[in-house]
């Protein structure tokens, strides 16, 4: 066989050349390989597709937009009735008024590239450009392109790749003083804002501290400093609400969003933008404009897309189900932290969760999470290694409460097979 | 009404907001809008419709997939069976054996983003860390991420930004000598590679100068810096074959590509990485990986419909076709050049051409490219300012001398009735 052509993202090639497994089709959680092996997907792909596989009522509405017109340019005066209806229904949803959407075309990296260049745009507009500066947290995570690859907080992703963006800084993810600290060491005049995800996704699911959220929106609004919250992850239901920022009762400037937002059906990310850093650009006479976009922004096939997957949330309720269904998750899955491989298993908030490996044991056997992973596809479920710390389990929001038993067994047996293998350093 | 929630890229809101036109269908290079008015569009979208609107087959595609499964990740050991098929025939079209591909999600402006990283992490991977600088151009366009934002060469895109990406140095877009004389000041051991459309797009349509692209290459060669090729307009056949490196003689390290990729029928982008680069990382006992990758990397129905467009290009010969049409393009528009408003027609390579206002008739009439735009619009055809320089001309690959025609026609009568206008300042 001719070796593959196809890198894959995250993967050491030299070894992942050899070893593949090809998925072919899927249905609701469930997932199969070219082998007729079963999976049962406990990520929803990467907590993405929160509406479940092979939805025919989203296919039918690709495959008619796709004759009527699949794409059409929307720079400067175009639209496409999809692109506006999208926008005027994730406004609808937005824990702000007057939200204006800016969409981004391949999803919550380019839309993070999206809020920091408008950030800084904003405060040159308004005519302080010196603010310039961008706070975001250790353990961040926002997206792969070069400002946010700049803006993590996960020193991997940065090895090797030399000097990115300038003028950004971090603080711990935990300590809302940190960030006031950080800004008068810098000077309020010098800083544009503050990016933040509202709980913490592939950093590890790292819910706020109580109050954090809060008071670092008071810091914000003190120093003139604009709060961008990254949802990519959280927004559409997966934190239990539509915006996770509506739910821990923040009012940022601007929210970027994607995965959710179509379900993965088609790529598509977003940034909604409240009226303070729109209205310099939008207030009649104003002549700022911000010279950027993609040439997919507000696709028309992507957008109908995201039309269909809210409709199926909004007509069953999936949002609902998600603050429903976080205790019976977070249930199936405490038992875990007794394991002695584990030291914390963080669920509960949505339906996103960690089960986090004792770090003493990550130390002394470096492989241990990507020995538990292949042991858990072994029984038939798909976890990860989330930020190098512990098991993600973040399913679709159709997902059962067997389904859930059957994630947390598979996971306990998982440990329990590393645990007893020959070269394992026990705890 | 209520004022739309959909901020359009590119787009001056304040006037936008009040000024729109919705096109709510297509059909080969024809599209109408929501009041019935027909347009033909000789943009192909923004250069990259190039099979044209309504293609039944393609959605068809896009429909089965997203039942099948619309989209599962491809990060790690997964893959799924379109991605796998894509990546191979893309590189059976390289202008170089063996060719790796990674995919981007939204298109070239993440295909840039990652062409950039990947470039310092090689050199980081090979033990020559200093090398870091990346060289571009002016009047370069690599997407607008804040990697491609840094190394474009229109300042516009830049303004009101602050500092974006370190160590990116600029040089004349058509003086290789200037690229010799750029490494030697910084010193080729700090230099990781040079970025380059091999036809200029949104700069203007610029021609390289004769003999230009093989002795960058030369230099490149010399120096050991990484030659990346950006083909996000000009590749699978718009510069009038499959790769415009392959027309032009040059075998670049990597090249960038999206737009006609997939017809824009599903957002995606890619990068083709040449076996020097990509052998560190894929070869037996190899420990280095890159650490980066999209979500919708590899994207199960994007990949699904980029094979569909391109079973759509070869079984057309639609790559002939464009390099049997790009003459027949040059001339109809030719006698443009006449025109006292215009100092230059550019075409002849490919589908794309760019009709150049004269800079002595724009600096009178800043407003004489949207004036023109406009124009043409209202007599039924879609063009668009290009790089504040020109009207571009980069049709479908399916267009009709008699469409040619009118394209032809329409940018001269608009010419004729701008030059009328009261408040012109003629030449």
């Amino acid at each position: 066989m001719t070796e593959t052509s196809y890198w894959h993202p995250f993967a050491q090639m030299s070894a992942v050349k050899n070893d593949t497994v090809t998925i072919v089709r899927g249905e609701g959680r469930t997932v199969w390989d070219a082998e007729g092996n079963s999976y049962l997907d406990s990520l929803a792909g990467l907590w993405y597709c929160n509406v479940g596989l092979g939805r025919t009522e989203i296919a039918d509405v690709a495959r008619q937009q796709a004759i009527d017109l699949a794409a059409f340019q929307t720079f400067d005066v175009f639209t496409t009735p999809n692109t506006e209806l999208f926008a005027s229904r994730i406004a609808d949803y937005l824990p702000f008024p007057d939200g204006k959407i800016f969409f981004s075309a391949g999803g919550g990296s380019e839309a993070v590239d999206t809020a920091a260049k408008l950030a800084r745009l904003y405060w040159s507009v308004v005519e302080q450009p010196s603010k310039k500066m961008i706070i975001s947290r250790t353990r961040a995570y926002h997206g792969m392109n070069a400002y946010g690859t700049s803006l993590a907080g996960l020193p991997a992703n940065l090895a090797g790749l030399g000097p990115m963006v300038e003028s950004v800084a971090q603080v711990p993810w935990n300590d809302a003083e940190a960030l006031r600290t950080k800004i008068t060491e810098l000077g309020a005049e010098n800083v544009a804002a503050f990016f933040c995800e509202p709980i913490i996704g592939a950093g590890g699911v790292l819910h706020p501290p109580k109050g954090y959220l809060p008071e670092i929106e008071k810091i914000c609004r003190e120093n003139d400093v604009l709060l961008v919250v990254d949802e990519v992850v959280s927004a559409f239901g997966r934190g239990g609400d539509w915006f996770s920022a509506g739910r821990y009762g923040i009012q940022p400037d601007m929210i970027t969003m994607a995965k959710g937002l179509t379900s993965g059906y088609a790529p598509l990310g977003a940034v909604a933008i409240a009226p303070r850093v729109s209205e310099v650009f939008w207030k009649d006479g104003s002549t700022a404009m911000f010279r950027h976009g993609y040439t997919y922004s507000g696709h028309a096939m992507a957008t109908a897309v995201g039309n269909a997957n809210l409709d199926i949330l909004e007509k069953e309720s999936l949002v609902d189900r998600v603050a429903e269904y976080e205790s019976v998750m977070a249930s199936h899955l405490a038992p875990l932290a007794d394991h002695p491989l584990v030291d914390e298993v963080r669920a509960g908030v949505g339906l996103l969760g960690a089960v986090n490996i004792d770090p003493k044991v990550k130390e002394a056997n470096p492989a241990v999470l990507a020995k538990l992973v292949r042991e858990a596809r072994k029984r038939g479920v798909i976890t990860r290694n989330l930020g190098d710390v512990a098991l993600q389990v973040s399913p679709a929001f159709t997902i059962t409460d067997e389904e859930l038993a059957k994630v947390a067994n598979t996971i306990h047996e998982s440990l329990e097979v590393v645990s007893r293998e020959s070269d394992f350093v026990g705890p």
